[in-house]
Parts: C-alpha cells; structure tokens; sequence
C-alpha cells in the first residue's frame, strides 16, 4: 500500500463528517468510520468503509485520525478516554474557539499524539472538490507528513503556521463575519416582509449590496493595518443617521431590533468618542477599546 | 428646447447631491443647484450650473426639482417654508424611513406638487453611470413623465409602485443587510486583530465568505415565501454552537459583544420556540414575532 492511500479513521459523522468520510472514500483511503448514533455509517459502509463498534476501534485502525464532531465538549467525551497508543496524527476538524484549539493541541502533546487543528470555511458540498478551503495549524512538519491524505478533501489546504490555535482563529473571525451577515439577511428580508416585500421581490436588489463588501472588506482591513480611517466614502456619522432609518421602520413594523440598537450603541460610543467623521474601519479599533 | 434638456433643480449637495448634479449637467440639463453651504455649488457652477441664492430660487427655476439632503428633517426645514407654485415636480433622492416618505407624498399632494419618492442603492461614484441603482416609487404617471430626465441618473432606474413609501422600504431593508454585513467585517477584523492576524491576512479569505450569500439570500427568501424553513443545508442549533465560539473569543479578547450576544438571544428564542432544527430563514419569522 502505497503512502497516498494509507488507512484513514474519520471519527464523527454529521454532515461534514460524512462528507470528510466520503471524500477520504473517494480518493481511494482505506476508511474507517465512527459514530456515536451507528446507523449514520451506512451510506459510507455502502462506498467502502469499514464501521468501527467503538471510538478506541476506530483510533486503533488509522495512523491518521479525522475528528469532525460538534464541538470541543464532543471531542473532550469522545476522545479523552481513548488510548491512542503510538505512531498516531490526530486532524482536528471540529469547529472550536482558538484557546480550545490550543488546549486539544496541549492535551495532544502531552500523550505524544501528533496533532493539526483545522478548519473548514467552506459548505458540505465543496469538500473533495476545487471549492473547498480548509485551514490547518500546529507543527509543519505533522502538515507536511499529511498534506498527502489531506489533499483529498479538496480544493486549497492552507498552512497557517504553528500556532495551533490559529486556523480556529481564522475560522472564528470569518464565522463572525458570516453569521453577522446572515443576520442581516434574515433580518432584511424580515423587515421587506412586513412591508410588504416579499423575499423574491427584494432578493434581487440584494446582488449588488453583497457585491459591495470584498472591496470594502479590503480597504478596511487596509486601513485597520495603517491605523488611518478617512472619512472621504463614508462615515460613522452616516452611518448613524441610516441606522436610525432602519430601527425606526423596525420599530414601527413589531420587527425585533436588538442586534440594530446594540449596533447603535457602539456608534454612538464612537461618535461620543470624537470619531463621527472617520470612516468605518475606526469601529474595529473601538470595539477593542473598553466601554465607558 | 427639447423635453430631454428641462431644466432641474437640485437642492443639496453632500457628496450624493453633487453626484446628482454633475449627472444631470453631463446629460445636457440647464441645472440650478442650491446648498445651504453656497461654496459646496462653485465646483458645480465651473462647470456649468447655476448657484441660486435661496432653495425657492432653485425651485422656481426648475420644472424638475431633485432633492438630495442628509435627512427627512432636513427636507422638512429646507422645503416647506418654499411656494413652489404649480406644475412642479419633486424627486425626493433624500434617505428616509418608508412613513417619512409617506407623510412627504402626502405634504406634496396637499399642494398640487407631482412626487416621486428615490432610493439611490449605489455609491456616489456610481451616479450617472451603468451600474448606478435607483429605486422610484409614486404616481406611475409622474414616473413616466420624469424617466428622460432621470435616466441621466445613469444605470437601472426601477420603479417599483404607486405606494410612495415603497422604494424607501426597499432601500431601508437593504440598508438593514448592508450595515448587518459592514458591522460584521469590522468585528471579524477586530477579533482577528486581536488574536494576532493582520486585516492583510485575513481580507482573502473573507472573498468565500461574500461568496455564499447571494445564493443563501435567494435560497432563504424562496423560504420566507414559501413557510417553509428545512434545515438540511443548516440549522439554528448549529448557529447556536457557531455563535458561542465567536462570543466565548471576542470575551477572552475584550471585543465587544454587543451585536453577538443580540443575536444569541434571538437564536435562542427561535430555539426555545422549538425551531432549533429549522433552517435559518426561520429566523426571519421569528423576528417579527412578539418577544414572550
């Protein structure tokens, strides 16, 4: 058997599990599953992998072990009592908070397991294919040994350093840009709706707001880097008075404003702050400064 | 002088009102504009408009008056006080909630003045090119009798009904997922910061990001339409976990929470209303239900 195809053990089958599970699968890894709820192997049972009765069974089987479960409590029940023995490279894919990742990574060090904390940026559907993007940190040279295996879940596999707290870190702020948006979204199309918008009516018009953000995401994280906020495309102070708008059509409507007047608030601390004619990328450096 | 060549009048000219402007005099129009900060018009006058000394000046001038302030206050303290005689037109491009533009379409009507209520959704440098996007709502007939005129504006003009208070609800809704999605740049920044990642290095990954939501906005607004929320794709329980990663970081790191811990309340009243394996597009409907 050569290296490219060595036995892989992906612990955890949730949807990105499965599809961790099934990409290993496909690249022609000799696979073994497990889950805590058993039935959930069946479909990759069918493909060709090998169900392990237990977590130790399926540590036991891989050199390499892929953990993708819930979350760090998940792992902590599933894999402290496991005995990993020697020779073994734990992948932690499970999504977790950057002290969490290092703590694993810690615990990791100290029974001589080999570690990588990674973590997926991209949906179910992408992973074995050109779109997905998967970050990794800890040691190179446990990246290097793996990158092999790794390269079958697809698309760019990004070595972030060795940290290993960082590719959660990334995840983390990139999440929070996401579920921020998502938000908005949701609660766009809340309010479009009790103005009698329907989805597909507004939906449309949205494009070209989303098209809006690389660029600005760019510019900001530019000027954040430079520590200079010009105020030349738009400012707090703007943006204050449009926020305005929105709560008050919220407001008039019965459509829930806690995440506008919480926005609201930390305008108005940069406003009070003497920042009302800087441009929007200050709001990242008071929201590092503490509250009054 | 041809009907393409009327003349129009613009009152105000922040950065928006001077696009506006300049659009209208590139298209050929004899253009009074009128600032309650004169010296805003010199650049405007250089290259061809006329400054006139009082905002009913500016509107005795033209048949076609564009108004272009900083809020509905403001148009309120410019534009009442003014006789505007008869056969006029008001093209109110000033942000405004949907019953501001409302009250305005009714103030106009009560003296005989013909309105058409504007949201301009794209940024000045936009204006007068193809991909500026203005929105119209009010009399189809003033419509139709303004579009030469307002196609020197540049771009998609879309009107989108007789309701006066419609494209304000179009642009308030917008606006609502524009600045959910700039809050959240600008914390996913400052939280990247703060674990040691530069905005330099984190800006390219936030390219996959921006790109999942055009299609998520199209996807959850077919939901909201339809009643139904599957959760296949994911779910409120998963943007719980997601969330409580980003909240437990931005703490350790002394980010602000505010926005964050705004929306985990909202995920957990979805939750609690037994919506957990719902699909986000739920949330939609939750935030216009009345908090217990």
């Amino acid at each position: 058997m050569s290296e490219r195809v060595a036995p892989v053990s992906v612990i955890g089958l949730g949807p990105m599990g499965r599809a961790v599970a099934g990409a290993f699968l496909d690249a022609g890894h000799p696979t073994t599953v497990w889950n805590r709820t058993a039935s959930r192997a069946e479909p990759l049972v069918a493909h060709g992998a090998t169900a392990a009765a237990t977590a130790a069974d399926a540590v036991a089987d891989g050199p390499l072990v892929v953990a993708c479960l819930l979350d760090d409590d998940a792992v902590h029940a599933v894999l402290d009592p496991v005995p990993f023995g020697s020779e073994k490279t734990l992948v932690n894919l499970t999504s977790a908070a950057p002290e969490q990742a290092r703590r694993r990574a810690a615990w990791a060090r100290g029974r001589g397991i080999a570690y990588l904390d990674g973590a997926i940026m991209t949906p179910t559907p992408s992973i074995g294919r050109p779109s997905a993007l998967v970050l990794y940190s800890g040691p190179e040279e446990t990246y290097r040994a793996q990158g092999p295996a790794l390269a079958s879940l697809g698309g760019t596999a990004t070595y972030l350093g060795e940290d290993p707290g960082r590719a959660a870190a990334f995840d983390v702020a990139l999440l929070d840009i996401f579920w921020n948006s998502v938000g908005g979204l949701v609660h766009g199309l809340a309010l479009a709706r009790a103005e009698g918008i329907s989805g597909g009516e507004l939906a449309p018009y949205a494009e070209s707001i989303f098209g809006l953000l690389p660029e600005m995401m760019t510019r900001f994280a530019r000027q954040l880097d430079d520590g200079v906020h010009p105020g030349e495309r738009s400012t707090i102070a703007s943006a204050s008075a449009g926020i305005e708008h929105i709560i008050a059509t919220a407001e008039t409507r019965g459509i829930d404003t806690g995440v506008l007047t919480a926005s609201r608030s930390l305008i108005r601390r940069a406003e009070a702050a003497g920042h009302g004619a800087d441009g929007l990328s200050r709001l990242a450096s008071v929201l590092a400064e503490p509250a009054a």
